[in-house]
């Protein structure tokens, strides 16, 4: 896998998905406001007791783009604390992850396809670059992403899959 | 992007996808044999009454793989009808799916790239091979994968992130 292709979907396309999910919460909050209930009870909400919340998903989703992009480029990856309360909170932790990405050129991902990913979570462990990204960054970052839109379709709220996709850089046939 | 990388996530890796799937869909078996429900109530199950059932989420995402595949390399997609409706039935229409992936070989994805596809709700229009991976093919496989995924986690079943990802390719640090 080239440079290249490691920066479209690393970069461009996870910060596309970033950009959609805020689109997504700035509907939310319309809806709570409508609704006049309060934003936390969907904030935390889940769809099985023992699943992380809405606000966790979130979280996870941004780090999973930070963490890839770091390991992946070997830099780095700046520490964001789990504070949010808020869909304000969330917001700001969304623009900061979009932040991130935003410094890592083409160049940087130079490498990568063959660089030793060490595991945080499986000790003794690492997958060489490009397999951590088709096997692990990529199905976990669009995997916490729809989980955190399940979460909200769960709970009544209008969007459909052209909320999640976001706009599509279509030609003239 | 290259051949091999049309590869390696449109054959190899939504493959996995797939047999992450069946193999998730004996643990909803076993479920429902031993809680003693009948599968149908879960596989017309949805989070929300106007979202695709469980069923029809396996059939969208067997179909995004199948055409997907067949776009970037300008083949003509097998007909897979929709009409599924026992467990068995799906493992069949994944079986199908995956077999279907199975023909296509690196050297097919050559120039798929910069092919013109066009798409199909969206009239007159067409996606650059690329970015219709990266903004449509690839986000739009795990969408469905994971609404899947929870629907099962919403109504009890006992899986996890790892019944998601799979079998990682790891290597020793």
């Amino acid at each position: 896998m080239d440079a290249t292709t490691f920066h479209t979907i690393a970069v461009k396309e996870f910060s596309r998905g970033l950009k959609n999910l805020k689109l997504i919460l700035d509907k939310f909050q319309t809806y709570a406001e409508t609704k006049k209930f309060e934003p936390s009870n969907v904030l935390n909400g889940r769809l099985a007791p023992d699943q992380f919340s809405f606000t966790r998903q979130i979280q996870i989703m941004c780090d999973i783009a930070k963490f890839n992009a770091a390991r992946l480029t070997a830099k780095e990856a700046p520490v964001h604390e789990d504070k949010e309360q808020t869909i304000d909170d969330l917001r700001g932790r969304i623009d900061k992850t979009i932040a991130y990405l935003q410094t890592l050129s083409v160049k940087d991902f130079e490498g990568a396809s063959t660089r030793k990913i060490k595991m945080p979570r499986i000790e003794g462990k690492a997958m060489q670059g490009d397999n951590y990204f088709a096997q692990f960054g990529i199905p976990n970052f669009y995997f916490h992403f729809t989980m955190a839109y399940a979460i909200l379709r769960n709970n009544g709220l209008d969007i459909g899959k052209k909320d999640y996709l976001g706009e599509l850089t279509l030609e003239n046939i």
